[in-house]
């Protein structure tokens, strides 16, 4: 038996289960008294059964033991952000409105994690209805501040050590911009590389799952094993997806071209951040050139605000309208606006968002990567909000695949990611440069 | 370019793609171009456009060059059993009562099969409701005679190298049976491997989809690629599934134990079918085990024919009742008799298909396999029927995973199978054993 076995990584814990030194009873256990033991001030869990988790690790064991097929995450405990069914526990939503909410069916994500031979451990939480207004997760690194959302619990839970990976959802920055703040790997894969069946609708066009763990290789391990094309999300394509774990394992095979672009909003990045960000260029001297805002960039921050308005009106229509008075004082507003929002205003919006696409798809001929900040600095003070997205916004809205690295620290020794954005359905190429980029930064300061 | 690229294996296609001596469009119009030739004598397609499969090798052509992921399938035509819904083509069911059928939705297994970046060739004949009366398809090694069915297109085009690899469904002997008598391989792996959402339903507790090719390899990649956890199938598992290419592949750690059994039903094997079987028996020599039939397995037969029609009664009963004119003469009686089962006999056969499935869970402890006739002999002629499914039979009610291999040749120099049955959910397994089974029978004909 290993000792504190809930600090492995997914891929450590694998191999010492493969190996007979561990099983996932063990392990489930060790994250299970983890989170015993600290929980308490972070608060990442909406809701979690002990014995349900420790029963499917016993199953998992039965399974190996018995020579049975494994799966590729074979008794290792993951948390869903509670926006996403799963038919034996309650998916709430983040507001009363859905408290108690049980469903029949699982989403599709969590097929693929049955069938990876995954311990669904419980469900993290996410801010109101996966938008604006916080809920009770604290920041792991200092209680004091905000993990960031809307996809806070997933990524504080993994920060913690309470699971190895969670899986959350990224509308605008809801899986970068928490993995920032509490010093995770964040991956958001191309739009409609992973099914959001079964997941809470917010914007049919934006909504996007994204993955947390501790490494790269496990955050493009859980990736892959919850990808697949599904006629019933809309955005999800029939092709072949990308062979993440390769990409994440890969070395590049020329050093990677990154661009840097200078964004309007760059102003709002706090000093700390600006510096740090600075210093990785610095290392990077030749391989990254940076760029004027291109005149297509400049609106879809606007643009992205009125897609996800006008979008979560629609969808959520007969949940606002019957429950206003459960709604929080923060999301009201927003709700206010986007009523407001005209179906022409709306449709001249998804035009941008396209012609945004169009430019990213000839973007990536000459560089392999962007490098930008995954967030405006450290975590914000807890009931300050959840942090500013808008260093996700223009890849969110164009669909392209992110990745932020717990790279930086700052001035309250919070974590600080940087991310670097890729061509769409070549995730595998971003993964490879994001270990290009670990590896280089690691050789400069050695 | 390869000349006739209509003969490669679906291994081989793929790895001459990769090294860019084939494309998907050469290989598609290749096997185009020889169904031209020869359908006109085998009748195995009840669909085709092939315009519309030329159109998707164009696009895995075109993702394979622009360096986008490529599947497990890229480019390869299959062939589906016209009982698989697939939104662009008619499922047609084999009846006229469902001619021109069109649904929106795709099978489960359609999306899995554009995940790994299949070309869906077309739909190949079923019997009618993929059940006892024949369509017009013939035998590819002798037209006048039967493939086979209820996949009877789907093994009939494999065989007659229309497309390296085809999709089938059995409830009795659908795939082992036809694979047998049109000389292919037929993989039918455990019960709820794949979902069978999206397809015809005359079974719940014995409908198990299965795949052709012609090689082990061909068959076990097929399944990969198609397997996988769906809770809208009730007998689909949410675990892992077997590594089926893996298994066709590994070479046997111990020499495999066979188990023959000393059936009741033996006498209906014909002379070339027992010959050949027992010439393969001798060259295994102590591997195999001559066994009595256990008490358990005497009545089974019956218990799988009163389940079979009783549930597609249940299943179909609307169709049957407005549409009884348009059913067959062969149906009809079948029918009918479904019809006289009473719940508490279909209640009785079900037990007794449990207390089967427990006899096996503990029959392969002591054995790898069981090896078997894959069918009574050679095709019948055709117009007697699709042959007698017998052989198959206890295996599809216990689930098993069977898999067929073209060993043998009749008096009439038309293909005969033998066939191995192995534990449930270790498929591979099943397959490894093939594997041995294979190069041992090659070993001794040196």
């Amino acid at each position: 038996m290993i000792k504190d076995a809930y600090t492995l990584t997914a891929t450590e814990a694998l191999t010492a289960m493969a190996s007979g030194r561990l099983t996932s009873v063990e392990l489930t256990k060790s994250c299970l008294a983890r989170i015993e033991e600290t929980d308490g001030a972070i608060e990442a869990w909406a809701f979690l059964d002990p014995e349900a988790a420790l029963a499917q690790a016993a199953e998992c064991d039965r399974i190996r033991k018995a020579g049975m097929p494994i799966g590729s995450l074979h008794g290792i405990p993951v948390g869903l952000k509670d926006i996403i069914d799963t038919a034996k526990m309650p998916t709430q939503r983040g507001t009363p409105i859905f408290a108690g909410r049980q469903t029949e069916h699982v989403a599709r994500l969590v097929e693929h994690l049955r069938e990876a031979g995954a311990v669904i451990m419980g469900k993290t939480v996410t801010t109101e209805l996966a938008f604006v207004h916080a809920n009770e997760t604290r920041n792991p690194h200092n209680p004091e501040h905000s993990p960031g959302g809307s996809s806070s619990g997933s990524a504080a839970a993994v920060a913690a050590h309470h699971v190895p990976l969670a899986i959350g959802t990224q509308t605008n920055g809801s899986v970068i911009r928490p993995a920032s703040f509490c010093g995770t790997f964040g991956f958001k894969p191309t739009r409609g590389v992973i099914s959001r069946k079964g997941l809470l609708q917010t914007s049919v066009s934006l909504d996007q799952v994204g993955c947390f763990g501790r490494t790269l290789a496990d955050v493009a391990l859980l990736t892959d094993a919850i990808s697949g094309y599904d006629q019933r999300d809309p955005v999800s394509f029939a092709r072949p997806r990308p062979d993440m774990s390769a990409g994440a394992m890969a070395d590049a095979p020329v050093t990677p071209d990154l661009a840097l672009f200078d964004l309007p909003f760059n102003d709002r990045l706090s000093d700390d951040a600006r510096e740090g960000l600075d210093a990785v260029i610095d290392i990077l001297g030749d391989q990254v050139t940076r760029l004027p805002a291109a005149d297509t960039l400049s609106n879809l921050v606007a643009v992205q605000a009125r897609i996800h308005e006008y979008e979560i009106c629609q969808h959520q229509a007969e949940v606002f309208d019957t429950h206003w008075d459960q709604i929080s004082d923060t999301l009201k507003p927003v709700i206010e606006r986007g009523r407001q929002i005209s179906l022409e205003e709306y449709e001249d919006a998804l035009a941008v968002k396209a012609s945004a696409e169009a430019f990213f798809a000839d973007f990536f001929v000459e560089f392999d990567a962007i490098i930008a900040p995954s967030a405006a600095g450290e975590a914000p003070v807890f009931g300050n909000g959840t942090g500013d997205p808008i260093f996700c916004t223009l890849w969110t809205l164009a669909g392209l695949p992110c990745v932020s690295l717990p790279l930086l620290v700052g001035e309250n020794d919070l974590p600080i990611g940087v991310q670097l954005i890729g061509p769409v359905e070549k995730d595998d190429r971003l993964l490879r440069t994001a270990r290009w980029l670990q590896t280089r930064l690691a050789q400069a300061s050695e």
